[in-house]
């Protein structure tokens, strides 16, 4: 008898919300993808699109800003998914849902069933990620309204990392603050699961290895697996450090924070909104936070910009080589990662002492090649498309009855 | 004709001046060293010794906690030292006192005369480092009180890194903080040009590629070299990045004072003496900030330290390596570099991969053996002892008529 089931994801950011449509198969392991897409630019001039598993756009929408039939927040967000589903998929029944939640704390290794227990424990860690945990709870709050027959879900971007060794899962601090949860977090857990997975389908034996894994996007991090387990990432505490991103800085000294209170009178909340939202390669260009932007622009800022991304990505996989004690494997994800051949190849142009050597025409491929590096080269550098919606449906599902 | 001018360098600390005492030789390039040594604990319960070239104490006194005859500061100290030369090696001609000086700015890529002009420029650079230049100046100012005739030499512990690429010499941040001066100055550039020279005059064939020179002391960096000018340093805008040091936390998520100051409700005054004083090895242990200690210490929490700072250390080690595109020497220096013969082989031991490979009993001897890798490894590693007191002499020599 075939399953009548659904899982419905949500991915909810500051300013949208992911959304992808699952259909359980035969099996506990297969899930079939109905439809998968997003609303962005919640409160400004929202846009709306949705694909079919393959790439095919099944509706899109654009709102002018303060256009009042646009939707203003993630309830209005939902509202509209299940508008569209209702009139072009009818009355489907909404088993599960599942939830990408930025933070699971210093304990949580998995993802878990939320009941008004577990969302409890998933307010206090507010102050842990105060830009981030309340957008994804209010995803979870506007979903059980909807939908308060369904399970819900919750899948954190911290799980993944949680089996780091001390010494990289600490600062160099008081052991108390270790206590209190200052530790190095790591995020980006969902898509590097979904990495390790496609990773060890295609080339098992490089993710018994050591493999550093890259996921450039808007946001952007490493992480160091051994085995296919992460032992360290570029991300800590919070979303800001390690490598630059769009508007983020990566890597700073602390003593720049002190210096921007005493000497520029700057308050905690001026400096979060310069480090999290006017920084990175947004900040160093003056231009724009988006690489293919940067990429097309021809100005010298741009450039340096682009340049400062590639030697701080080099500079933290020689870091994280030394972690691992070697490296087998390189992936390259994310947006970024997935898309600019021409980043990679000087990316690893300047990594050949670790034995990473591309291919150039397989890296121009890309993903579809799958692997880029060179035939006897001592790394294996692969290109895979993260997606960080399956892995939520996967998770989900497993823990459906 | 003998040549009856000395030098003098003094190095003024928060609480402590190291200083030597130098005769000038027949040649500009000769310096012949009377004296050196240090008064400590300046403020509390001040320790006084002076040593022969050799090594030989030539005087050494202690004074209790608040004993009046003791010195009370730096302009004390300093006529202690005099007084001491009056007694033991009668009037010499000081022609010129050589100052180690934190902090340079953007601009001075090599030691400076001092003067009004001169003076004041270092002045305006306090807001750079609040906690160290003050201390350097208040030495200069005890100087040229006692001294108005002699020349006064500047010499800037950032200057060996002015020459660092724009990657490495920004933060992501918008470029009107870089203009302001918010940059990775690096620190340590005294002892990184004498361990520089020494190598040259060693091995040139290493110094001449591409090298990593391990400052590890109280105070802890790393440093990328290329051809023998500095590319890279693991500390940047303050004394606080990269890695852990006795009491201050190295590399730390910016995200970390944002939360230690909106959660924890400190200070900027706060949050410095944490991340200055009671951080690195002495928080993570809760026992002391001396490696010899934590060594001999056997708890869990004085090995976690260590493992922490090793750690830190490799990882850098393969971050800057891969800065450099590969590794053709390393160098350890500083009080631990130059005598922590387990932490080396430790450390060592993860960098296989880099080619690094020591020789156990050339290890175990040290400066003494000066190249303590294998035979054939890929890199030479080598030990040296660091002396920023002769840098300081030979920069001070060099700017006298």
């Amino acid at each position: 008898m075939t399953d009548t089931r659904h899982i419905l994801t949500l991915n909810a950011g500051s300013s949208s919300l992911k959304v992808s449509l699952w259909h359980l198969g035969e099996t506990p392991d297969h899930l079939e993808e109905l439809a998968h897409g997003q609303i962005e630019n919640l409160g400004s001039a929202p846009h709306f699109v949705l694909k079919g598993p393959g790439g095919a756009v099944l509706t899109e929408h654009r709102w002018a800003a303060g256009d009042p039939d646009g939707p203003g927040d993630h309830k209005g967000a939902l509202d509209l998914i299940l508008t569209w589903k209702r009139e072009h998929v009818g009355d489907l029944d909404i088993a599960a849902i599942g939830h990408r939640v930025v933070h699971g704390g210093p304990e949580l290794d998995r993802p878990i069933v939320l009941d008004d227990t577990t969302l409890g424990r998933l307010d206090r860690l507010v102050p842990l990620a105060p830009l981030h945990q309340p957008h994804n709870l209010r995803g979870v709050h506007a979903a059980r309204a909807a939908f308060p027959d369904a399970l819900q879900v919750a899948c954190f971007d911290t799980a993944f990392h949680r089996g780091h060794p001390w010494v990289n899962d600490t600062y160099a601090l008081p052991a108390e603050y270790y206590n209190e949860g200052v530790r190095r977090y790591g995020f980006h857990g969902l898509s590097y699961e979904y990495v390790a997975g496609a990773l060890g389908r295609t080339a098992p034996d490089v993710l018994a290895g050591r493999v550093v894994v890259a996921h450039l996007g808007n946001g952007a991090s490493l992480c160091a697996m051994q085995g296919g387990r992460s032992i360290e990432c570029t991300l800590g505490f919070t979303a800001l450090d390690g490598l630059a991103m769009g508007t983020r800085c990566g890597q700073l000294d602390p003593g720049v924070v002190l210096w921007l209170m005493d000497e520029k009178g700057m308050d905690t909340k001026a400096v979060s909104d310069l480090l999290y939202k006017q920084s990175g390669l947004k900040g160093l260009s003056g231009l724009s936070h988006d690489m293919r932007t940067l990429e097309a622009a021809g100005t010298r800022e741009a450039a340096g910009a682009v340049a400062y991304f590639e030697a701080r990505v080099r500079r933290e996989i020689g870091a994280l080589a030394a972690t691992l004690g070697g490296l087998d494997g390189l992936v390259f994800a994310g947006g970024i990662g997935e898309n600019a051949s021409g980043l990679r190849a000087r990316i690893c142009g300047g990594l050949g002492f670790l034995g990473v050597t591309l291919d150039p025409a397989r890296n121009i491929a890309g993903a579809d090649a799958g692997r880029i590096s060179a035939d006897g080269a001592g790394v294996a550098v692969h290109v895979i498309e993260t997606n960080e919606e399956a892995m939520i449906a996967a998770h989900t599902r497993a823990l459906m009855a």
